[in-house]
């Protein structure tokens, strides 16, 4: 198994994120070629060492990490990363990651 | 459903990082109270506005966002969340999250 997780950053002004993300990010996102699964965790954040908090957690879920790469190399996979840049202005750290259960 | 997110920061040691997680810090986590899946995930970090990547994220499972609280208030709790001194130097971020699929 295999994910690209986005790590948003604490936003300026959280309910544009929210608004931006929901309305017009997921959607894009949607239409990458091989996704299985997308989820999202929004919550409160226990900082132990670092000065700024994550603010939500992406999981899209692919078969490999080959199938990721296609996706983002894809039309959809440059659309939706060029569209970062409307609504993810605190930054955003993506991983192409393994997964397993433990 | 609702997941206790950690996303530790690049270790100085990543090969020592490992060996103690997955052999020390995961079995005591398993045994916190409530848990219903555990997943790992490591990759390759594209950083964007950000200083210092994510190194592994785990995201724990539980029924919910109390069932979390009363994870991290057990005595196995506590004694997985006073390990993370033994590992986790270079920081780690904890967020309770609500997680959902979109």
């Amino acid at each position: 198994m295999a994910k690209l997780i986005a790590i948003y950053k604490q936003p300026a002004d959280a309910a544009g994120f929210d608004t931006y993300y929901f309305d017009k990010h997921v959607p894009l996102a949607k239409t990458l070629p091989g996704l299985r699964s997308y989820e999202v965790s929004q919550g409160d954040v226990m900082g132990m060492g670092v000065k700024h908090g994550a603010y939500l957690v992406a999981l899209l879920e692919f078969d490999s990490l080959a199938a990721i790469g296609e996706a983002l190399a894809s039309p959809q996979g440059q659309a939706t990363a060029a569209d970062l840049a409307n609504f993810a202005s605190a930054g955003v750290e993506l991983m192409m990651a393994d997964t397993r259960r433990v």
